[in-house]
């Protein structure tokens, strides 16, 4: 949870302060629907994110309570990352943005038939979604 | 829509990249969800924006088509400001931001009724804001 001081408790602006940046979203949609996991996986999201800036928002994400670190077990000198239940529950708030994305982008990258579960049934979708990132977190 | 470059048209990255600071959405929320429509009322919020971020970011949410700007009918001296349909159209993002925040945040001041509201009948509660923020825009 939050342990750097928050503007207010207003929950838009507790989120912000969290996660309100250009790169810490990045770093979740990452963990939560591109099933990367590690930091070399991370650098090489398109955007471009620097070695420093991701450094960094992997500490704060850890001190937030987003992101888990541990040993990768088939690796000893590599760091995985996976996503907790705070995080996973951004899901929903993730799957509107990219509707919403998909709606006002004339390039989006979004795909059509993922969008479209998202407006036909967000909840199948979601509960897919969660279920795959539980077991992944449960196995190496 | 956006002028700006974006980084990337992945859905996540390029919604950050029009309102992914830490001052936007707040604006975007006093518009969509307090009833806020002038500059002045902007700056009251908790969260101690300064003059000069406010008036960098209601050109920027100009630019990328979240506002409109016009004269107050009522007062000709003043500037008032409505939300776009692509602001509008931000509501379920937002929503879904507000529950998780009251989820997570011990301090929230989310309040209970519209949270149970978001999590039972999303569908009627915006609905009613839609409804609400149109005939806004519509009345002076």
């Amino acid at each position: 949870m939050a342990k750097r001081p928050v503007r207010t408790h207003c929950p838009i602006s507790f989120a912000l302060d969290l996660f309100g940046d250009k790169w810490s979203l990045l770093i979740l949609r990452d963990l939560l629907l591109k099933g990367k996991k590690t930091y070399q996986e991370f650098l090489e999201a398109g955007e471009g994110i620097s070695t420093n800036i991701l450094a960094d928002r992997l500490i704060a994400l850890k001190e937030f309570g987003f992101i888990e670190k541990r040993d990768d077990p088939d690796n000893g000198r590599q760091v995985i990352y996976s996503p907790t239940k705070m995080a996973i529950d951004l899901l929903p708030m993730l799957l509107e943005l990219i509707r919403w994305s998909y709606r006002y982008d004339p390039k989006t990258l979004a795909d059509k038939e993922f969008v479209d579960q998202v407006r036909n049934d967000r909840m199948e979708l979601e509960r897919r979604l969660r279920k795959s990132l539980v077991s992944r977190a449960r196995s190496p």
